[in-house]
């Protein structure tokens, strides 16, 4: 996976280049990761498919693991470039990601393919790296692929105490001195570290979020090491003013080819909220197959924005994903998982398709 | 109603300028109907409410008149200024309109509220003016309310043959020579007329429409006296990248405030569509409550874009519409009329305010 550094460079206001040149955690870290990246097409849109992860997480059964292997690898040959495969979290509280270590083992690892996996703290960590540790060797012991799972992370955050005490039982603080911790010790382990920050719009408990606490927050989470952060509308009850107020504020103090947007679709605002953002020079943005998900804090909400509708929404115009990026096969997917779970296909690109293809084949 | 002159006035391209300045009938119409208007806000949006019309002429059950006129009532009350009340078409085509005399007799007649009605030929218009003939007679023999049913008609065309013949059996040109007639009748008796174009991105039946047709079309509407012309993207297949190609051509010919976006919601992209027109300079928006209707000509297809997510769209956004709308009481009404109808409501907020009032009931 890449990272567009030369993207929206005009954009980048002046505090970002202040920042930049006082910080040199910040610097050192932007010139490390994507030092071969400056040459790259200022207009290519990262599609972070979040399907299989925040997806699944938030959908009501359990779906089997070689269904979740089945998906990955659907993904992958469509086209997707990031697939976030699973979450290293305590099935105990997320019972739909139990099994992310068996699916995660028996995906096919695509070259130049990441499957990030969520991990919430050290222990996830710690019970990752030990099947990193474990599949490495049995793999070479075997004369197998020497391919490991995976070789990155994403770890969690909340702009709002509230949503953090509801989520982690933390303080926002005490969230950050903990994945400070993790994101050294996984990057010591050769693993990129993403970053997400929660409720950056609206917080279910604490109502309308302080968007220059989600700016510190994400500055905390680059500071400490991620590659990126990706903003998260959870309660997906932003639309484009909010969206753009949130990223006038959180984009004109930081990196903007370093932060990606995480839409939810509850109020149908996903595809203009996504669109708002690559108009503030964001390029990389979180989407779901089929609009997988929902918010088990925010009961109603609808999942992520439809991977599809993204794509569909940036046809013919100057953005393109890094790789040609099939959208029938990848509205094909939402439709193939919609019915492994019994539920409706979310994406209105997907069964806008299907209605089409319908019609065309009683035509014929 | 009123429209606005100023709006967007520095991005109406020179094309424009010098059209207004050789064509006598576009300038002298403009100057006679908007002579008031140009000191008016610039980001004022006005929303035409076609749920009475456009969206239940596409919905599957005939609808009784005395829930059309609750509709357009309540519509109105709740800050609607133009409701597209219903369409003087043969009952034989669309069983859907029949009774549109007696809705729009009966209907409260708000001061400054609009009510156009659909006139497809010379046939319906005289149909409407007996009824406005008769109706202000009686008025005023029994010395009631002199406020005629309706000032305003709409009239419709195509940006494509193949829609043309397919729709009403003749070509554009010979639609528009029909019109022309209309048109001049109507406001020989006082009526303003207001045009429609169909298919403007994409034709069911003969693929990518010629946006420079759209552009021609939509002229020749002006020029006979329509005082504004509403764009169609019957089909939804449009996005913003499509859209402003189109808005692009249309609007850098002709005067941006006299044209309208009127979009269908069938790839989930009205929302971002017609955000894309706002950016345009475009300044008015067609929708339907709750999402109301789709395309005959289109199976599959979904509504048009749900006013109550239009309204959520540009919430303390720089834009305003011109009397304040109670998104509330529209949610409510389109979730009225949906269950009516026996229908999804297919507004994305519409769905999303209940969800959370629901969990409000829930908690306290």
């Amino acid at each position: 996976m890449s990272v567009s550094l030369s993207v929206a460079r005009k954009r980048i206001p002046h505090p970002l280049r202040s920042c930049l040149a006082t910080n040199p955690s910040l610097r050192a870290c932007t010139s490390r990761t994507y030092r071969t990246e400056s040459k790259r097409d200022p207009n290519v849109v990262r599609i972070v498919e979040v399907g299989p992860r925040d997806g699944l997480q938030n959908e009501k059964g359990v779906v089997p693991a070689e269904v979740k292997v089945e998906l990955i690898n659907r993904l992958g040959r469509a086209g997707m470039r990031i697939i976030e495969a699973g979450s290293f979290v305590s099935p105990k509280w997320v019972p739909q990601m139990a099994g992310t270590a068996e699916v995660i083992t028996r995906m096919e690892k695509l070259p130049g393919v990441h499957y990030p996996v969520l991990v919430p703290n050290m222990k996830g960590l710690e019970n990752l790296l030990e099947l990193l540790s474990a599949t490495t060797a049995h793999s070479v012991g075997s004369l197998t692929s020497t391919i490991p799972p995976t070789d990155e992370i994403a770890i969690f955050t909340a702009a709002t105490d509230a949503f953090s005490l509801a989520n982690t039982n933390c303080t926002v603080a005490e969230s950050l001195t903990r994945l400070a911790a993790v994101t050294q010790k996984a990057r010591e382990k050769g693993l990129r570290v993403r970053g997400y920050v929660s409720v950056v719009i609206t917080c279910p408990y604490s109502g309308k979020v302080d968007y220059r606490r989600v700016r510190d927050v994400s500055r905390e989470l680059l500071e400490m090491g991620c590659y990126e952060v990706s903003l998260g509308d959870t309660t997906g009850v932003g639309n484009p003013a909010s969206v753009g107020a949130m990223l006038d504020v959180v984009a004109g103090a930081l990196p903007v080819e370093r932060l990606a947007g995480h839409f939810h679709d509850t109020y149908g605002m996903g595809v203009a909220n996504a669109l708002t953002a690559l108009e503030a020079g964001i390029r990389t943005l979180d989407s779901s197959v089929g609009g997988l998900g929902g918010c088990p804090y925010s009961p109603g909400a609808t999942g992520n924005v439809a991977t599809e509708d993204i794509l569909y929404s940036i046809q013919d115009s100057k953005y393109r994903t890094e790789k040609s990026v099939d959208l029938e096969a990848i509205a094909d997917i939402g439709w193939w998982i919609s019915e492994k779970l019994n539920r409706q296909n979310a994406s209105r690109v997907g069964r806008a398709l299907r209605a089409r293809k319908e019609r065309q084949k009683k035509q014929s």
